[in-house]
């Protein structure tokens, strides 16, 4: 991969506690608004549980059709933490304990702390790429394209900064937000003639209720600044035909 | 499909808004949570981009896979908004005016304001069943085991009730949540143990940094509440043993 290509990734949330309803994810989000400002595009995210089988052929599908593969969860101590163990299984290697990530924890922990259980965070594929963690010390990991993040968000955020030298990206996507004060079916005819005037640009429209106002985010998101900027324009053009209020949101 | 079996379903969440970041998905956890007091697991979420192609694949394979599968996104009035005809193709249906989703909307807006922007909006796979919305009138759809919903989480959450007995769930999945004051090394050994001794219950481990407190949540899950409840006292005894103080969360 060099700059400038189409850079994209994929996300697998492994974890029964978003498929249940009970814990909200918000890594999505933050993996996705990371990535895009190092020229990453997310083009999947996929939820799946704890089940190796599952896992493994989620992760062998995943990496071969994105460049990167992001997963988050899985990666803990306890019985339901079956990532790594899965990961060693995806590339043929030994799921074992790895050096550094030993030393690293050994250190971290009051002498006599560093326990059996605390063993398993440690165990990973052979050879593995550690993901330092400054929040709470044991680390994540990847394996070629694979990169093993923790599920608790505070943890996972932590530990993004320092991934960004793994990661080569291409231009930084960029976007411009216009919120109208609208509704979807006023705008619609004329935002299909701007986004077909601009066929390699990505034009969302997104009602939003908030706060007792109603109305419409338009996002534009290309990685050239002035395709955004003719786009930006072209909908203004309309915006102000139509006398239509353009708000802060 | 009848009562008491296992039934479950996927969510395919259809917007380019969370796959940038910009959005936060909160759908997932809305539909997943009202699933399960009707009986049906959640068993794969995926989120995928606004293309017409994508949609099909993923469709007539989480169709085919799931008992269930519930769409948010893609049906409103603009250019972006393709899940009605994606729909369709997957069935091989016309994409059409529906004359019952017509004649709501019509009712709907003042006279002349149902213009052709909003006539999207009432275009469907040919007979499909309406799923009504008691929050802006546009109603989802469904064909065969593919239900259709908004994006917008407020006009979703206001249709599911309406959907209830759409659906054959099989048992209502329950829980136990056991919040303690620990970290999961702690616990990790004993848990596994109860685990294995219990291998058709569900019994997840994770671990919270809130408000200044840190601790480890316990959730036990199963359609059958006397599982959970020997469980409940498997973990509980170690708990004692170990002098664990089980905290509110």
């Amino acid at each position: 991969m060099t700059k400038n290509t189409k850079v994209n990734a994929a996300i697998l949330i492994i974890g029964n506690e978003i498929l249940s309803g009970r814990t909200q994810d918000t890594n999505t989000s933050t993996i996705a608004t990371w990535l895009n400002t190092i020229g990453v595009t997310v083009g999947e995210v996929r939820v799946i549980s704890d089940v190796e089988k599952i896992i493994v052929d989620n992760l062998n599908l995943l990496r071969k059709n994105y460049d990167y593969v992001f997963t988050t969860g899985g990666i803990g101590p306890t019985h339901d933490d079956i990532t790594a163990e899965s990961v060693s299984k995806v590339f043929g290697l030994n799921y074992e304990i790895h050096k550094e990530a030993f030393k690293i924890l050994e250190a971290y922990y009051k002498p006599g702390e560093f326990n059996e259980g605390r063993q398993k965070m440690v165990k990973m594929p052979e050879n593995a790429n550690l993901i330092l963690n400054p929040t709470s010390g044991a680390p994540g990991f990847s394996v070629e394209n694979v990169f093993c993040l923790p599920g608790v968000p505070s943890i996972l955020k932590s530990m993004l900064g320092g991934l960004t030298n793994s990661i080569v990206g291409g231009k930084p996507i960029l976007s411009k937000t216009i919120s109208l004060k609208t509704v979807e079916s006023e705008i619609a005819n004329s935002l299909t003639k701007v986004q077909n005037n601009n066929i390699d640009v990505e034009i969302g429209s997104y009602p939003f209720f908030h706060a007792g106002k109603l109305g419409v985010s338009i996002v534009i998101r290309s990685d050239e600044q002035s395709k955004i900027d003719a786009c930006n324009t072209q909908i203004l053009n309309f915006v102000n035909e139509k006398k239509i209020k353009v708000v802060n949101r």
